[in-house]
């Protein structure tokens, strides 16, 4: 038997990294890193913990459909880990929150290697401790998207979080204007170059890929 | 100066605490926990790191109203701290999520206690990694409310969690089976009392208050 445990190596300081998840990858005979370009983000969130370990770079942005590629990469770490042994497969916030690992870890499964995920701190989260705006007080409901705000919704909701806001920033403050929300914009939160924006004018300037936006409804 | 931090302990095992968290309950000077009826379960989370430290219970079930109970614990806090030293405060989940925390520490801050807090594992994405569901796919949308369900919402969301489900538990899965969704109900998330149940009758049965219900779209 194999194993892989699919860690959430929260929002971006390794300090957000769970005790368990910590512990399994200490404990790991290999580290799979999803990267792009020969970066990682998920391989540097964990740097401090992985140096002495035999880390395996798994590119995601390789050519091909998600299917194909998911497969392809699903074989390659069955190929590489030996029977017995423990891999950790590290993914941004929370594996069950807008992660490829949910896609990915059906193809470890047809594979015949037992899958567990380990929770995160996720973005949204850290952006909401950051900026010290609830996600959501008794009785409220909270509404998570990443990139089209759905109007319906947010006419109902009392709180929102949009990920992935770099494609129609301008439309999704305008949606929040117009249904009377505040909103904070948070880049990279946790990380060296964290922001927190307020400003409309300064929040449009900026084009980080790893940004969020919070909303909270106004109260009269 | 007096510090608080208000800490996200996680779902309920001492093991999904962060690395950070974890690292400012060892150091911190004083230890607070909310308490009710001698029980606290955020005390109980953090046990294995709490033993040795000066350990503070907060009565959060005593008389009065919220807001003057909040001030008075405040009060209390301000009282045990000496200036230069820092204290936490523990607090199940995130502080940031349906936590009292929010309403707390404006009253630390009116009493010129600088806070700040860490995010921690939430109680839906534990149970969402636990039941492999997950919280949203890439261009979903993520509902979560606290008892009552907007059914507006509900009907335009694609995955959906109610915490609190213990008071209405019926009408939750009435309205999740109205709008198409399949739901798995999880109590006690990472503790030893841990259960996940899919069947109705078996749901409806059970009256845990530290239980959730999380919905998803059935894809046709």
């Amino acid at each position: 038997m194999k194993k892989i445990y699919g860690i959430g190596a929260g929002p971006g300081d390794g300090e957000y990294i769970t005790l368990k998840g910590y512990k399994l990858i200490r404990k790991a005979d290999m580290v799979f890193i999803p990267s792009s370009g020969g970066k990682s983000f998920a391989g540097n969130i964990a740097k401090d913990y992985i140096s002495d370990k035999q880390v395996v770079e798994l590119d995601f942005a390789m050519d091909g459909n998600e299917k194909g590629k998911y497969a392809a990469i699903a074989r390659l770490i069955d190929d590489k880990l030996k029977s017995g042994q423990t891999g950790v497969f590290l993914t941004l916030g929370d594996p069950m929150v807008y992660s490829t690992f949910c896609y990915f870890m059906e193809e470890l499964v047809k594979l015949g290697i037992q899958v567990e995920t380990v929770p995160g701190v996720t973005s949204f989260c850290a952006a909401a401790n950051r900026a010290k705006v609830p996600v959501a007080l008794k009785g409220e409901s909270f509404y998570l998207c990443d990139g089209d705000i759905d109007e319906e919704i947010l006419k109902a909701a009392d709180s929102v979080c949009i990920l992935k806001t770099y494609k129609n920033k301008a439309s999704i403050l305008n949606a929040l204007e117009k249904h009377g929300f505040e909103y904070v914009y948070v880049k990279r939160c946790t990380c060296d170059e964290e922001k927190v924006l307020y400003e409309r004018d300064e929040i449009l300037k900026d084009t980080d890929y790893m940004s969020l936006i919070m909303g909270r409804r106004k109260t009269v």
